[in-house]
């Protein structure tokens, strides 16, 4: 089973509170997404809503994955000022939070 | 926010029963993978194990991500007899699951 790259990326899956309105959370997204022109070890981010066809995401609305090149670069992600403060605005506006982190692997059949 | 071609992500969390033996765990993984191989609508698949520095992956400690090109495609995959088959083996070896879809999306700032 062959390591990709080096990559390891952190995965949030976040259900905002029903009441938040999409401007909003429109807003928050691309705050989010603007963290990787502010934080250097942050290499890529995507989104995208929940579009499951099966009844298995237990309520979370939006996947949020950002790509970086180590663990401790996640670290320094998670202590950097300008993730605190967005963190600081994004959370509150959240009903149900997972963040897990991999390293992508692919596997030799 | 433009779309990014298209591409559907099917993200499982997963966490094993604790007597799973690595081995079993191992087999499984592989026949997960194997599933590009059976599956045509099924394009990519990578896992990793959690490597979180945060407590908020709730328990959860593997990560599969498949790619399809649209979720018609991970509409057949689910219905696909390799799948049922190699779902049949995997869901009982799970103490948790989770499963969410989502089309990656990139933010232009």
């Amino acid at each position: 089973m062959g390591e990709a790259e080096g990559l390891v990326k952190h995965v949030l899956l976040a259900r905002f509170k029903d009441e938040t309105p999409q401007d909003e959370i429109d807003q928050l997204i691309k705050g989010y997404a603007n963290l990787v022109n502010l934080v250097e070890p942050l290499k890529s981010f995507h989104w995208g809503g929940d579009v499951s066809i099966e009844s298995l995401h237990q309520g979370f609305t939006h996947v949020f994955e950002s790509t970086f090149e180590s663990t401790e670069g996640i670290a320094e992600y998670i202590a950097h000022p300008a993730h605190v403060e967005f963190s600081n605005l994004f959370l509150p506006k959240l009903d149900k939070v997972l963040v897990i982190d991999y390293k992508p692997t692919t596997v030799q059949i």
